[in-house]
């Protein structure tokens, strides 16, 4: 876990977006950012990208917290309505996982709590999941 | 046309992510991104946030050319593989329009031209088409 | 309430397809499908437009289920793994609803209850929610 | 080829809902279905469950047509309009290829020749590519 975390840790668009980890464990994650000028798209609102970035960054966290590298291979984002307050949190959870993919879902609030965007992604498992020890 | 470039410009998180228009013509646009070590996520390939925040500047350059104000309400993108070279291009395509919604794909790729994410957009478009003018 | 039943009892497609609405509610619906041989593909497995088309017909009711007529624009959907015994069952959720959209999502398990897919789906309300009527 | 080819032969819910295949090549299908009435929802359109069926059914062909056995693992539709005329046609185009995944678009077209939906999917290849033969 240490690990995975230091990798995210180094995750540079992610900082650059002014997202920060606030818990992981195996198959969940949770994210946040404090909205700031530079999220916001050409009408004043949140960005869609800035949105998908953040869920994504939890959706990374979660696919790879079980040791294994996880790519992200397919991502579904529904935007459901226009944040208020100043923070966005992003908390994924793992619905299926087996040797090469896995499916998560990451759900989007807002401030006040409100559901803002819903997404569904798809992980491909790069190495092989550690193997047991052989039994002596 | 130049109200939309004039929104476009002001968008504040794709200039944050370096990313610039190209060219907008009625349901289509073309926008691109110079690679920079922010744009690199934990592993040091290229983000998928700013992949996919690429892919929805176009495609909101796109949905927006019209003229009345359309918003991303679902975003379906395929990864398929690491970019190589130090520059990304996403084009977007219209691919049906009614008075309410359209529908758009974007694809974006590297520096040698490889297919890099394919990505489906579907907007909703928040005011009306302006009317004709009343004939006299 | 009655409305939307009778509409979907007359629903030709599921009915050839052995589907079956077990229970509706505003913004949820159940549906189950008892496997026969013609919901198998090539290889002998169930076919994934079968489990669709299951995941679907929970959608339609859960999203026509205040009145409005909805009609479906987008969805996606992630194949888990292969179901075990004989029947299948889709459990569609409202996620959020506004004037126009409605977002949904449908989980499809298996005899053992384990999870064979899940479904995101968009939903259009062509008609205008009914108006509350006039004080007097 | 071949062999491909009476897979598909023994689609049982492609067969059951009166979808035939058109042509197959490397990488790509075409698959048609005659309108009838057991294709119909509840309001007398046609099931958008039929739709998908019928652009997967084109989706598995052109994604099985290389040999190695390949399974959905995610689909994206978006749903455009209401088909006119008695028959759909489904187009499926490979868009990228790798020893695991391969990335498919599917154009859903009615008979004027409109485009009814448009479909996005990834393919997961369980047996691995034949490999060559070793040289003498």
């Amino acid at each position: 876990m240490e690990e995975i975390k230091a990798r995210l840790a180094n995750d540079l668009y992610a900082k650059h977006s002014g997202m920060e980890l606030v818990s992981l464990a195996a198959g969940q994650a949770s994210v946040r950012m404090q909205l700031q000028p530079f999220h916001r798209n050409g009408l004043g609102g949140v960005h869609g990208g800035a949105i998908f970035t953040l869920a994504d960054f939890a959706f990374a966290a979660a696919s790879n917290s079980h040791g294994p590298l996880a790519v992200a291979v397919n991502v579904n984002i529904t935007f459901i309505k226009a944040p208020k307050g100043g923070v966005l949190t992003a908390v994924a959870r793992e619905l299926a996982l087996n040797p090469k993919l896995g499916t998560y879902t990451v759900e989007v609030k807002d401030e006040p709590g409100d559901l803002i965007a819903v997404f569904q992604g798809l992980a491909y498992r790069k190495t092989e999941p550690p193997r047991e020890p052989a039994k002596r």
